[in-house]
């Protein structure tokens, strides 16, 4: 049992743990604070916290686990306004989408990487944002990964690992840079193609015409499309190594079947096609 | 009312239009052809259609509308097994992809495009195909495109129209070629780029991997990679032009999205994200 939980950020993600660990009877208090004083009194209204503050080195206070739930960018201010005002014992994590730089900035504000410190990554979300679109269940049955380094204090990650599975998540565990490449290829890769499809299609001449005819498939694809812009510009300049790894094998792959199209090569469109569907649907299935 | 229609080819959408015009009450007896025996026999025991013919030329006896309902690519031979069987006064149409390619096939076999022959549309579908994935409600608030020559006959556009409205769905009218352009950009081109990117993440090492710890986002994103590769080969192959032109648009804004992360551009990234958003939200809530 969690007997005060500070939330740095009462977002989507921050609200829906605050929500779900409540749900859970898995914490006796929540704090909230954040720079968007209106954003804390909506959460406090929705009885997502408990009560806020805006001073961070108030709201921390008696903590026994502080959650960062801000955009990636913020993340060196944060540390730097939590440099000093943590006391022995106290628990820090994070919710954020990379984990190098998140590591990198803790390690630039506080010398070394606290071993306090347990960088996570719950791996959920839903293309909108903010306290209103929180929910209960949005970590039911997902994956929480953890990226420790290795003297990462194994009370503190039992801390956080306890906190995530009484929200219904399945933990794991990962190097920080290896996350980062497979978060590239299934998460920051789609959201970039998303983007820039949605962007070149909404830039031709027929804008209004071609989005009336767009149908389900459609929909889904660029669905990801509507998430928070500022939050993805974050994860890109964040793990730019990685998504530009492979952005650049998509982009040569997805040049060959240019030319298999050109071509009118019917072997390899069937080829590359099939092997997709096969991928697909063994993933879906599972 | 329609006394007999006649499907060829009778799958996701055959198979579909025949249960809604069933449901309808807007047909009195369905016939089905194809040259897989095993699905007809399906079809009929799902009372999906009433009997079936395996010999296309006694199929289409004495039916009002005969419905072209197979992959494109076999549009060349199904046009040539129906010319000199048709009857004066029946209608032909298709449920065809791409409309450039199919009037282009009737135009060779016939020596001109009938003026019985009313090329369509229906903007609808989902990944998964077969008589057993269909059902009554596909065309529901859909949209169908005609896409009439000039010298289609009327009363021939009407028949189909007033069939396709039976089902629920909005029927407009298009040019051929403009249609084609519409749909490389909102279906075939997001259809090639999800193909791709499956193909590209499964054919990497870490391949289980990567889908382990793929979210609802990579779900919605590659559902359509699971759609049948040989009417996505086929649609490749007829539409090559407008595909390969409104592809080239894309990859050029995707280089220029790289050279953002690269460079670190925040303003760029920012634009894109946030236009893209804006047009994903406007679409979405029409």
């Amino acid at each position: 049992m969690i007997n005060r939980l500070c939330i740095i950020g009462v977002g989507l993600i921050g609200g829906s743990l605050a929500r779900s660990l409540k749900a859970a009877g898995a914490c006796k208090e929540i704090v909230g604070t954040s720079r968007n004083l209106a954003n804390l009194e909506k959460a406090q209204q929705l009885h997502v916290i408990d009560r806020f503050e805006t001073d961070i080195s108030v709201a921390v206070e008696g903590a026994d686990i502080v959650v960062i739930a801000t955009p990636i960018g913020s993340m060196d201010a944060i540390f730097k306004s939590l440099k000093g005002v943590l006391s022995p014992g106290m628990v820090l994590t994070d919710v954020g989408s990379t984990k190098g730089s998140v590591i990198e900035a803790a390690t630039n504000v506080f010398g070394s990487c606290p071993d306090y410190f347990v960088p996570a990554h719950p791996i959920a979300g839903t293309e909108k944002s903010g306290v209103e679109a929180s929910f209960n269940e949005l970590f039911m049955d997902r994956r929480v990964i953890l990226t420790p380094l290795e003297d990462t204090n194994p009370d503190a990650m039992a801390a956080v690992q306890s906190m995530w599975e009484s929200t219904g998540a399945k933990v794991t565990t990962m190097d920080a840079g290896h996350h980062d490449e497979v978060l590239a290829a299934t998460s920051h890769l789609p959201h970039v193609l998303a983007y820039s499809l949605v962007d070149t299609l909404s830039r031709m001449d027929e804008k209004t015409e071609i989005f009336n005819y767009a149908a389900g498939g459609f929909r889904d694809f660029t669905r990801i499309a509507s998430s928070d812009p500022l939050m993805w510009h974050d994860i890109c300049l964040s793990n730019s190594n990685a998504i530009l790894k492979v952005l650049k094998k998509f982009s040569d792959d997805l040049s060959m079947l240019e030319q298999a199209v050109k071509d009118k090569d019917s072997k390899t469109l069937l080829d590359v096609f099939q092997r997709a569907k096969t991928a697909r649907d063994t993933f879906s299935n599972e």
